[in-house]
């Protein structure tokens, strides 16, 4: 495998950034998990949307290159590597600084593209997932929008592992697949990589982008489908309980797409017609941007 | 110059990480920043400790080599640069990992060392800072002990950033030293790389760890020496408006030592003769500890 590292392809264990780059040293860097289907980077304008508006919150914007720059930078990344069906993380980091922790407003970035396959699910295929996710609630809560904007994606990703570790104290020795993290006031916020939606009483639920959640590309795309396909929609603080009562759940992001949710706290739910519906749309979505 | 990266002596310019290294895919590492004065790291054991209680709350704490082992690593590349007062930066990551978010039990850590030639300071020297601290609060707040514990000290450090960050937007163009951060609740928490002392009636006061701040080795020293001394203490939850009406004020970190505020949002404060009193008795434990 070859990686793109600052403008140069090179094999992915030579793939590296200097120990003062301040990706390494504070986790100050922006990132985009995509998928490209057929060769194809799925919905790139609204990754590039919120990179952009994740490097303006951490004040070097204006130091990233045009995004048909990096665009470029990921299709000879998967070029190289012979990849049509992929996962890719794109991360710009603001790069090695002198001096300590206080930004220098003259960034030289350090960007970054690491590519894997991904089988390529959709109409025809099978999804990355195997079954159902298992879902638990966690004590870690989500990072307050006060302490840290929840829509910019950034490599400080801790509060997501704290949760991913907490699945793994489970007395079973059989892990959840998501750890669902509620805010600091007690809401139902997001899973440590997922945003999650239920339905019921054949209304389709999330969370609002009022809480502190990452306002997912996928979870954007699947409100949209589910408009135009005049399903009901409600976004809104929801409680742990007012899960434990619905008819389906399902959680997405850009790798697992739509993933029903099997159980909650070892309560089962299950997917259901609407989200087989709502997976189905997207998948056409995906044929059409990307195979058309 | 040269650091010490997974156990060798490497150039500076040459001394990486992979990219798929967690440290800096996620911030996913634990650091100390240490003092070296004479050749003999300052207060290791504090710093061990506190290194060790932020592995064990990643999760890694039995991936980690004995004390000794990381101890020597700071020797070698002190020596390896002919340093014997230098800051000192010693971080373990989670290392490289199958996978993505969630942490494989199985951790080979990096352990990588920085250091830097930093004048001594102390009774007989000048500090490393120039002036006492201007100081200003802003709106970024304090990560809550729930979504990240703030006595584990991370790579994860944005939150400390966008609070630096806040103060280049100054209007006067002439950004303070120090941003210092509120908890959620709105009261005074730390400053982004300091904790915050101050003293009112001749009572030495600096909020509690029942608060969400790092649990400093230079602020623990300075309590045991106010202690010792026969300085009344207290700890507490203070605001904003308490601070503005103090006698003295001062921030402490490893690297600062005791830096007294000459102001908080512009009202002047300065330090006084406690502040003297403290900055003496370190500098003395700082003689003791490393020269005798």
């Amino acid at each position: 495998m070859e990686y793109h590292v600052d403008g140069e392809l090179v094999p992915a264990e030579e793939a590296s950034v200097n120990v003062r780059d301040r990706g390494f040293m504070y986790g100050d860097a922006a990132f985009e998990t995509l998928r490209a289907y057929g060769g194809e980077v799925f919905a790139w304008d609204a990754h590039a949307d919120r990179l952009e508006r994740t490097c303006e919150t951490l004040g070097f914007a204006r130091a990233i290159p045009p995004r048909a720059d990096l665009r470029e930078r990921i299709a000879e990344t998967l070029a190289a590597n012979d990849l049509t069906d992929a996962y890719v993380k794109l991360s710009i980091s603001r790069g090695v600084q002198a001096g300590k922790l206080t930004p220098d407003p003259a960034v030289d970035p350090t960007i970054v593209v690491i590519v894997d396959s991904l089988p390529r699910g959709g109409i025809d295929g099978d999804p990355v997932w195997d079954d159902p996710a298992t879902v638990r609630t966690v004590e870690t809560r989500k990072i307050p929008d006060a302490a840290l904007p929840a829509d910019t994606k950034t490599h400080n990703y801790l509060n997501g592992i704290l949760a991913r570790l907490e699945l793994q104290q489970e007395a079973s020795g059989d892990p959840a697949d998501e750890a669902l993290l509620l805010d600091t006031d007690g809401y139902l916020a997001e899973g440590a990589t997922s945003n999650l939606f239920f339905v019921a009483d054949g209304v389709v639920h999330t969370p609002t982008t009022d809480q502190p959640i990452l306002p997912g590309v996928t979870r954007s795309i699947v409100l949209d489908l589910a408009r135009e396909e005049g399903l009901p929609v409600e976004t809104g603080p929801y409680e742990r309980d007012d899960l434990l009562a619905v008819d389906e759940a399902f959680l997405t992001n850009t790798t697992w797409e739509l993933r029903p949710v099997g159980a909650v706290d070892g309560e089962s739910i299950g997917g259901g017609p609407i989200t087989r519906l709502l997976s189905r749309l997207y998948d056409r979505r995906v044929e059409r941007s990307c195979y058309e």
